[in-house]
């Protein structure tokens, strides 16, 4: 099963895709999609679907997991913030995938097993977890890598639920 | 030239094609596109941007004029439009259509005289500029159109201006 985790953000936005084969949680893909601030939204947005739409198609996912967007402090961040994950959402849901969406807590919980851990720490928790040579960087890149493996924690938890409530 | 003028949301997205012929304004479309708020996010974000394409291959606008977006009271109201407005956006830059925004306040300015025009107002004032036998309905077409109209009324200005500022 591949898992396409996004880290939304419209000037930079974090991709992981990890790949579960067995036990084993594998990373196959690891970035930062950038649109340059001195651009026009517009263009910037479309720029963005469509390099949603590549990632879909080269990867294939089962899944895209997406990090929820909150209302932060900084109201114009959080409109670009938003539309990315509208975007990814569109692209994925266009595609066949299924899609999630996970609270920066949940994801936190699930890689760290604290909802308060620092963005260092999920970095440090990324590494180890998909046992990789170093930590995933920059930040939104093992974000992305965290909101995947997120999904892949709770997706079996939740199936179990499911068949041992029905 | 057409313009298409969208008054994003995600529960109700407002549409209207104006078509100017010399110095006529003429509406071709105006309608609203819906999804159930019983649907899953994705799917409806989805549908929307399907739709967007739509409408953009069926009228070949030149330039997609949006309602900017501002943070409202209702936060997660707030997200579904910026995430319409920001597929709306996607789509049109990647047709190679111009992207323009509007405020509210520009927009009943541009058609009404003044920015806090009532939406029956601004349903009249449509009706009047573009010579329908009567007003559109619902308020979110009527919205669509006046956004369209804002940018016919807007842009010679903007063009005048950059001339005469050389």
């Amino acid at each position: 099963m591949f898992v396409l985790g996004i880290d939304p953000g419209l000037s930079r936005c974090g991709y992981g895709v990890v790949e579960k084969t067995g036990r084993q949680n594998v990373a196959r893909a690891v970035g930062v999609l950038r649109t340059p601030h001195s651009a026009p939204v517009h263009e910037r947005l479309g720029e963005l679907q469509l390099e949603f739409r590549q990632l879909i198609v080269e990867f294939s996912p089962d899944v895209v997991a997406i990090e929820r967007v909150f209302f932060q402090s900084n109201a114009s961040t959080a409109i670009g913030v938003a539309q990315a994950a509208g975007l990814a959402m569109a692209e994925a849901a266009n595609a066949g995938c299924d899609v999630v969406e996970y609270t920066p807590n949940q994801v936190k919980e699930a890689v760290a097993g604290w909802g308060a851990a620092s963005k260092e720490q999920i970095q440090v928790m990324v590494q180890s977890l998909l046992k990789l040579s170093e930590p995933p960087k920059p930040a939104d890149a093992a974000d992305a890598l965290a909101v995947a493996l997120c999904h892949l924690t709770y997706a079996p938890l939740r199936d179990k639920l499911k068949k041992a409530t029905r």
